[in-house]
């Protein structure tokens, strides 16, 4: 993409203000966890569900239309439907900070949004009944920092899976040249299909990252190609899936706005992985704007249908949201690790990171 | 309404196999609850979410098109979004008896499915800080017997208020006499409107009123009105609200069909209710069918288009819809008792109930 750049630290935590944290565990039957985005005050949130097979709590709050404007956090999790409980540790986090939707006048009186979501991991780590409670969801919210996190096998992205390789954790920014607003992704990638294209061993968006994304990556080897479509063929797929995705902004927008940018993250998903939104992957995008910087047109509280340069930069605002969720899937194939039996990318295909000699 | 009497229970049960449990606790700062209302199997579900303030879970797996089709409990709770937490203690008592969608073919390998919603009474009972939590949804689940309930001050409608009055909860039934379907209504009624016409003190819906539903409703003396209006404009109301609906049906209706039932019952609250569906409202009507009786017109498996005569009945269970709910919401004013400093509506208008001399 031309006149942008990723961010200095290519993550969710460029928007200023948003602070990630992650809890999980791995072991003795366990392999999944949490990822908590936390918000500065003010932050406008909204939502598109466009997988077959959602888990989710709090999503009809985001409505375009709802009283509720700004969202206190964002929780994603493992562990299919009971992983939403994570949320719940989530808001006690909250509320003993006393932030969240103020429903009364005396301190302490409030209702923390914290929308969530939760992808399907179950059994992967041995244990069908070891999955996030609401700990998970209060440690990786009191773990959340405004700094650069990890990637990988961490999170809600500890047991994911990606068609037959392992899954993970990824993170993109990306910082208009022009008028200097941020969009970053963070993507739970955990989706039936995959990033890989099996007639080459390429990833789908390999040709969508910016400089420092990732090492350079070659063309694999015929014979890796030939070993990883052998191991689709025989591979017991997880039955399960869904791929998770928190976009975030520092435009100011409206939540309509916002919910636009939700829109064009499933298109960066799309592009980033095949096959994609089908009945057993609940794929859901949640789009933050923190309001840290208005749009240059000028018009910083947009009518509800945006005119003139307005409309151009809201545009441009999508673009980049497709965008960076398409490179931070790519960075989540790239930073997951073996485990649970299934190869990373970079094991499957060594010859697609081997520098040149 | 004609054609249409109510079952012998005159409440949620008389769809066959529907069980329906209340957990609450009130005094020492406490007035909540939750109400659950456990399924047979192969109930269908659906939800209309038409407030401006909703808290909910696992509704967006209830859209049309999404992979799963059967429901296994509901979830209706005090304590806003923190009382979601409740569906984590219903969704634990289902996993115990292996009830859920089946993700696996060992044994326990589910994850049922409880869409859920919560409504506004924090700090009704005194303290904000007590909110129903997951025990309150294991223990309303395990209360869950398929025979008639208590109405009024219970379940989710413990600490539930209208208007200036003390809210609660509702149910009704209608047995077609006809084809013989049974729709029926659960309603936790918690409303910044009312119930009540301030011109007369009549019951906005009291001439839905089937023969059975209520002693005869007689229209209160103008001291009673004028009282009435009094304490209106005095009153500090509750600032938040939400009314929860829960409408099922024995009829065998495809997933989407399903949906126009929960439609037809926000239509019930807007006759019985004035006004509804505003911002500090976050009504939810949940859709149930069980399909323990195909509708006679032959066509069992709807395509999704219904023609002819299914249109016919199809059209004829909305309106039994709308009419329950707006009986359930009657019922549910007439059983609530006085409590936390809301008269009920039989202490505002005595001589409304007052038998002939």
């Amino acid at each position: 993409m031309e006149g942008v750049r990723p961010g200095p630290r290519n993550d969710l935590t460029d928007v200023a203000g948003i602070a990630v944290g992650h809890h999980h565990r791995r072991g003795r039957g366990w392999l999944t966890g949490t990822t908590v985005v936390r918000t500065p005050l003010g932050t406008v949130g909204s939502v598109d569900v466009r997988g077959g097979g959602p888990a989710t709590r709090e999503t009809d709050a985001l409505a375009p239309d709802t009283l509720v404007q700004d969202v206190d956090a964002i929780c994603l999790s493992g562990g299919s439907a009971y992983g939403l409980d994570a949320a719940s540790g989530v808001m006690a986090v909250l509320a003993e900070a006393e932030r969240g939707f103020r429903v009364g006048a005396e301190p302490g009186r409030v209702v923390p949004i914290v929308p969530a979501a939760a992808l399907f991991d179950l059994g992967v780590g041995g244990r069908f009944d070891l999955r996030p409670d609401a700990s998970f969801g209060r440690r990786a919210a009191e773990a959340a920092r405004p700094r650069t996190f990890a990637l990988g096998n961490v999170g809600a992205g500890a047991g994911a899976t990606a068609g037959v390789l392992k899954g993970g954790l990824g993170a993109a920014s990306a910082v208009a040249d022009g008028h200097g607003c941020t969009v970053a992704a963070l993507v739970a990638l955990n989706p039936a299909g995959s990033p890989v294209d099996p007639a080459t061993g390429r990833l789908w968006a390999v040709d969508r990252l910016l400089p420092g994304d990732a090492p350079r990556l070659r063309t694999p080897l015929r014979s890796e190609v030939a070993a990883h479509r052998a191991a689709r063929d025989e591979a017991r797929r997880a039955p399960f899936n869904t791929s998770l995705v928190v976009v975030a902004t520092d435009a100011l927008l409206t939540k309509a706005e916002c919910h636009r940018l939700a829109v064009a993250g499933h298109d960066g998903l799309a592009r980033a992985v095949d096959p994609i939104h089908g009945y057993v992957d609940g794929d859901v995008v949640f789009a933050l704007a923190t309001g840290g910087r208005g749009l240059p047109a000028g018009v910083e509280h947009g009518p509800p249908r945006p005119a003139g340069d307005r409309l151009v930069e809201l545009s441009g605002l999508g673009a980049m949201a497709a965008d960076v969720v398409a490179r931070a899937v790519v960075r989540a194939t790239l930073a997951a690790e073996a485990a649970a039996g299934r190869p990373s990318y970079r094991d499957a295909f060594p010859s697609a990171l081997r520098s040149r000699s």
